[in-house]
């Protein structure tokens, strides 16, 4: 564990710099809720205040200046004010600061970096931190707040603990979060709100927390990185001992850099990212509510181990809502009418309940009904988990039912999420008492199928993140390489050259088999098939001379060569550099055709064998691979071989700028690489 | 108007038959409402009670026998009983019935349909209607009920007038949507939950309010219908006059006919489905959550005019959020800098302020910095619409925000979705407080933008289905039938056929012209490149011999012909036959790939030139007609001229059991028909 986050979270003495008698200073703020802690006995460190400007604050004696060596200096003033305190901290030998305040490179000002030595520093422009182990608190929100009717309302909830550590880039999503799950009766391990990073970064907090043995769960909010591979090896370290799950945001394109190949048109910098968290053995999540659904159940139920899913309803069309996007999801929806239907001859459910898969009781189904079906279903073996829509409407259903349903599953551990619509006074009581009692409740079918479908997933996100860095690597000229010359260099990872000659004069076309393709040799020709320097499939002399003596014409002095012919799948491989992960491989299949339809898979660079076939599993075209409408299957392991062993060849080779075989022809026999093109930085 | 519907709705008279002494009876709890509506001057019918085995309910007298011509009968009672009352409601002359009573059809019991004669009948298995101008009411699910402190509470809202007609098949969806706007404080014109739909039907209902001037927005929730092309018909009559949105849940592909056609293979029911609610001018919602969000907004903002949206935030993460989502959903988020950073200058906004789009006046920010952008932006053209992000925690941000923004808004009628973050108190009382004052608040930045981006859909969907019903259709023979025959009557559509001539001995093979394709002709090959029947782009007599000796070799006695080779994009049409809606369109393009990659669009037939024109525009590869990578562009009306041609045909000739051209070959000079198959009913 690394010690200085330790004086971060874990902090013996803190001081708060810049509190003044005026109440509504964030410092003095800050130092009033610190202080409260401390007197109550959740805040073990000792806490006291700096400012050369005042004799006292809150009661508390202002020092002039620092304790040397002080573990935790919090830093909540303006900017210019925040700068000079920074250095008086580093300049006593403080272990780390927290700097609150704004004004910096998130508004066009500086960056504190070059500043920064020895010390460490979180933000600035954060929130803070909350650890509910240390009790240290820097929210500086109002936690009460009056309403224009003069009532005091809760508006920040107080501190809890629990097991998920969330470290968020946006001060207000930190919050947001915070206040979702804690009003909700969840607790909490801690709270980090990154701010600018200008010294500590998501990947030192998720490190921290990947050897904290009271979190279960990291949830990152991310809107970018600099490092894009410190943070993918420090997730993977996370999520190889704790669930890890991640919600990424606001990665535009715009800062892309140029670049003439497909792949480069096809890959968005976002798909770069969510290749690097998977790979990371990150669980990514898209929708804000998924997201806090998902922290909520996972506390609540942990994974869900398989597929099935039974729904429970006494609402037939909220029960296919729920079926529907199960089925969407990828999870199964198992019959039950068999081991279901004795319930229904023995009076146990009304005689209009269905007991197919979903089980309907119906309107008239009571406490009673549910709670035996819901019995029966913990019994059954491929169902992994339940969704439970209970609406409270029917005279029938009591708020009793919670309780009973939340004591069964606690018995036989599968996980449930509870379903109750509307916005009544019983929807609230329901979902609360659902939510009190250990089952996550949500207010929407199709919401409860997706949780239960992400909790699945958790439980088969892994990490398969290895980064190389070989010593030898083979390398080629600065400048631009195509084929067929750097097909010939690309068979030391596998793939297969096809054969080729120069043509250089008429008569050398009696000399080779047909059928060829014939191309001009250029490497300033970047799409060669748009320019016309491509004519593929000449079954003959006849017609390859017609071709040649076209190319002579329109390209004059270029080179001419033949190639042979390959029959098979159309594949492109292209290994480009993102500014934040570095190089990152994708595949396509197809063409043009997939390249427009943009079926294709993303990784960070290198990829092993298995991660390549998986990333050919993802391509919906990847049927063509496996010899479809009768062809002959492609040799794929083979082809997973190659990519793999090219994918570890560019990760290391930093000079290579990028490579595109496109296509590579893909058959029983090998990978043909057909058409290539490979840049070196001079 | 339907008068008989209007006897439903408006009744002069309602009987309730079945009340007995017993409080929880159904029947009974039915005539207490009504009896109580009646009391208090919101329903003006006359309400009588119906049982021969009582002189009294609720002091009302029971009579033995329904007199004659009443307007609605109510019958809640066991389905046995319900039989027997419905019968004699039908003889007594009544003009409706609402059958709320299950057991029937939808438990694998009878239908009701066979015994309905003249009488109007709803349900059976419905909770029936709310029809808040006429004031009826036969929802009998508890309005409170008691918990187990013994405290009550409110269980579903009494009605309040709006302006959404509801209609809905199931029960629980019904009470559901009913709870989620009354407790919201909207109001509604009339909730009708359709049942078994045995004789009145959701393109009755549907029709019904379309007519109605209380009603400005139809939401009908749909698990299927019998007759589509009913329904189409009303829908498009109903979104001519107002605006109609629809959820469709629950369609499988488990009855699917059986076809050998690709087309069969890649269209779903529920593609169908969502073709015929868009031909028919309604937009379809797939989430339940959005459904409700939507009717709710449109009911406050109605629609928005155009893509341009400004984000308005005090919490720059959830601002990368709303923006991310509003950009996803295809709209736009226009630049602001220069029209807001005089704000900033003057120190409207806090100096750490960010005037991009969003614009994030930060946690520093107050009530009058999020009012004075939020009047800029209501001036600005380019900008349509507005999420407004003032997430309560800072201590700026009071209760007074949102009746300022609302007081604004009223003004300018800029549409805005208002978010407020969390689950505090504060985070409930901020939203509860921009509903009451008219502006729909979500708690997800992310929903606020796709809410913005439906009533952006909402305000573009407009009705393109018209039916046809040609008397005078060109009819081929019962069976199937390939091409080359078949491909010259599709000439009369304006598809071309592509040369071609039969080669019954290999002398033939020296009468054409190269290339071609050698084709064996037999009906009973479906999948004829599969089988090998087929033999493309041969270039010279020697390949065609070879191929021709093949064929002799493999399909005996099967005669042969020899097909022009046309050049193009590859085009596939399928017009089939849906349980549902009957006869419907679609189209792909690129052959086998494409089918891989479903990309494809549909819609029920017939379908004019402009509806061709917008299904191609749904393809992702339709860049390839369009001359991608300098290939020559496709006369592309000329296509859509003939497809739509082929769909009239085929929509009006029933014995038409499906036809596929597959490939059609698109070029400049036309498209042909290559491969056809078509099968007409013996």
């Amino acid at each position: 564990m690394d010690s200085s986050l330790k004086r971060l979270y874990d902090p013996s003495t803190i001081a708060v710099v810049g509190p003044s008698p005026n109440r509504q200073n964030l410092a003095t703020i800050i130092l009033d809720n610190l202080i409260r802690a401390a007197d109550d006995g959740s805040l073990k460190a000792k806490v006291y205040a700096v400012n050369p400007l005042y004799d006292e604050c809150l009661g508390l004696k202002c020092r002039r200046v620092l304790d040397s060596g002080t573990d935790l200096v919090i830093i909540a003033v303006p900017s210019r004010l925040a700068v000079d305190y920074l250095t008086m901290a580093q300049d006593s030998g403080a272990g780390t600061a927290i700097v609150i305040s704004g004004g910096f490179s998130e508004s066009g000002g500086k960056s504190l970096r070059p500043m920064i030595h020895g010390i460490r520093v979180l933000g600035p422009n954060t929130i803070g931190i909350v650890d509910t182990s240390s009790g240290i608190n820097t929210l500086f929100l109002p936690r009460f707040k009056k309403a224009s009717d003069g009532t005091e309302l809760r508006s920040i909830p107080d501190p809890k603990k629990g097991n998920v550590s969330i470290i968020a880039q946006s001060g207000g999503i930190s919050v947001s979060l915070y206040d979702e799950l804690l009003s909700s009766g969840m607790g909490i391990r801690a709270l980090t709100c990154l701010g600018n990073s200008d010294d500590i970064d998501a990947a030192e907090v998720i490190e921290y927390f990947a050897d904290d043995s009271l979190t279960d769960l990291i949830a990152l909010y991310l809107e970018g990185v600099n490092d894009g591979r410190k943070l993918m090896n420090s997730v993977s370290r996370a999520s190889s001992k704790k669930r890890v799950i991640a919600m990424i945001a606001g990665i535009s394109d715009a800062g892309k850099r140029a670049t003439s190949s497909h792949t480069g048109s096809i890959v968005k910098n976002s798909d770069v990212y969510f290749a690097a968290i998977k790979q990371a053995g990150a669980l990514a999540v898209n929708d804000y509510r998924d997201f806090i659904a998902l922290i909520k159940s996972y506390q609540m139920l942990g994974e869900v181990k398989g597929r099935g899913v039974a729904i429970l309803t006494n609402s037939g069309g909220a029960g296919v809502l729920a079926a529907d996007e199960a089925m969407t999801r990828g999870m199964s929806v198992p019959p039950l009418h068999d081991r279901l239907i004795s319930l229904k001859e023995n009076g146990t459910l009304p005689s209009i309940a269905s007991v197919e898969n979903p089980v309907d009781v119906s309107a008239s189904g009571d406490d009673k009904s549910i709670v035996s079906v819901y019995r029966s279903l913990l019994d059954f073996d491929d169902i992994d988990s339940i969704v439970i829509i209970s609406t409270h409407y029917p005279p029938g259903v009591t708020d009793s039912l919670p309780s009973a349903i939340a004591s069964l599953r606690k018995e036989h551990m599968k996980p449930t999420v509870a379903v109750e619509l509307g916005k009544s006074q019983w929807s609230y009581k329901i979902r609360d008492l659902y939510d009190a009692n250990g089952l996550p409740s949500v207010d929407s079918p199709q919401q409860a199928s997706h949780i239960l479908a992400l909790l699945y997933s958790m439980s088969k996100a892994k990490p398969t993140w290895h980064p190389v860095s070989e010593t030898n690597v083979a390398t080629i000229y600065p400048g631009t390489h195509i084929e067929p010359e750097i097909s010939e260099f690309l068979t030391q990872f596998g793939f297969k050259s096809p054969k080729w000659r120069w043509i250089d004069e008429e008569s050398d076309l009696d000399k080779i088999e047909y059928p060829i393709s014939l191309k001009v040799f250029s490497d300033r020709l970047v799409h060669k098939t748009e320019a016309g320097a491509v004519k593929v499939d000449i079954k003959d002399r006849n017609d390859a001379i017609f071709a040649y003596r076209q190319f002579r014409e329109r390209f004059g002095g270029e080179r001419v060569y033949a190639q042979e012919m390959v029959r098979g799948v159309e594949v492109r491989v292209g290994i480009l550099s993102d500014d934040t992960f570095g190089k990152y491989v994708d595949i396509g299949i197809g063409g043009t055709l997939t390249e427009l339809l943009k079926d294709h898979s993303t990784r960070v660079a290198p990829v092993d064998i298995n991660e390549v076939i998986e990333m050919l599993g993802e391509l919906r075209a990847a049927q063509l691979l496996m010899g479809y409408r009768g062809r002959e299957s492609a040799d794929v392991r083979s082809l997973a071989k190659s990519i793999s062993a090219l994918s570890i060849w560019a990760a290391s080779y930093n000079k290579l700028m990028e490579i595109e075989i496109n296509p590579l022809i893909v058959n029983a026999t090998g990978s043909y690489a057909v058409d290539v093109r490979a840049t070196v930085e001079f």
